[in-house]
């Protein structure tokens, strides 16, 4: 096993131990070849005014430090909401990836706020954060691509004072994407998103199955699988899946 | 009528369609010594990167150029959750105060995600917004008093897919405020900022009755006057309302 690097600061983050610990982890990981799967935001802590809104900010100096200390190390930084993060992967060298929901690509924080079915961690942020990822998807860039974060609470866990955090998007997650894409006029990228840059960045060969989307009106559900509310709930999306 | 100041950029921010109309409306309340009243935040508007998080601060210049305009009237800006908030209303002159409510001085958008009960506009924000808000009590400041903004939605309109906005404090009002105080070392800042400043600013007289607070716990129940959810149910709050 490859030695990891000394001398690096401790991190003490609002309870956060510190990542050094997980270093020879890492460098195992490095050396043969596993993908490392970051949820990248910093605990929320008041005293360094850390919550939900900055949590993913805050952690993205542990990613440039990481794919520094580790540049060989193939990282993925999941679910990203900010336009921060898209600069910082975007720093980053070609070990560095970011995956990108169907719901960030469409929401923000108005839509959170009141609206528990769009709850989820991270949380959707400002215009300009959910406008910096869609321009990154636009410009066809390899390392973002889609990962769906996709969580199925049922509606008695969302419908409370406390809700589970988590979008439902599974069922419908291509035509959503369809619909979001083809409004922003990127429809031609849709197939690399979805289906190329991620299977590139993991090494994984072209599946074989393919899914054909028709431009044919889709009213999403109230309710799927007896007791969740999807994404979009009683909206009209433009595509659906054809059938086969 | 005092004439009113001409020649003011129109303003046409996301769909609100200028305040020059109002002015002359401003000017006689100015004149008669009425206070105007104002829920402080710009509309939403994804082109301007405006949401829920920026709309208090992006609607500070326009108080700041009302008082400008109307340097006598008096004005008040209604729940205030923002150190830039703060920092305006504190550059005004006397003319201009500041309520803030019980539960921003105890929430942030950490405790509004998700839960429905705490989701009230403007929403809560950063842990360094509530640190000011609770500077500038702990001051003393007496252009900042309690305003409640209490809103008593029932459970059915809360803990569904899309709440009302609003937290219902008013039975616990006062209890929640001495919880709050104590555990920031203000009480003294107390009978000020709930019965004085606020008096004071309006030119009421001060009250007769008085409300005799005792160090007894208080459990807030789940459930108020048959189906409301009031603010941080379910807690102990270190204080009571003495009964007469």
């Amino acid at each position: 096993m490859k030695s990891y690097p000394k001398g690096v600061t401790t991190n003490s983050d609002a309870g956060v131990s510190g990542y050094e610990e997980y270093y020879p982890i890492f460098a195992a990981m490095e050396e043969v070849g596993l993908v490392l799967e970051l949820h990248g935001e910093l605990p929320s802590n008041a005293q360094d005014n850390i919550c939900v809104m900055n949590a993913e900010r805050a952690f993205l100096p542990k990613l440039t430090e990481l794919h520094r200390l580790f540049p060989k190390l193939r990282i993925v930084l999941e679910h990203a909401t900010t336009c921060d993060a898209v600069e910082a992967v975007k720093k980053c060298g070609d070990t560095v990836a970011c995956t990108i929901t169907a719901h960030h690509l469409d929401i923000t924080i108005d839509d959170v706020v009141g609206q528990a079915h769009n709850f989820c961690k991270p949380v959707a942020k400002y215009p300009a954060d959910r406008a910096a990822l869609l321009a990154v998807v636009q410009e066809g860039h390899p390392r973002f691509f889609l990962g769906s974060d996709s969580a199925p609470h049922s509606k008695d866990k969302k419908e409370i004072a406390c809700a589970c955090a988590g979008v439902f998007t599974s069922p419908y997650l291509m035509p959503y994407l369809a619909d979001t894409f083809e409004k922003h006029g990127m429809l031609h990228r849709l197939g690399p998103y979805t289906s190329e840059f991620g299977a590139a960045f993991y090494g994984v060969p072209k599946q074989v199955e393919t899914m054909t989307l028709v431009r044919q009106p889709l009213v999403v559900p109230e309710i799927v699988k007896g007791n969740i509310v999807p994404f979009r709930a009683g909206q009209t999306l433009a595509w659906s899946i054809k059938s086969v």
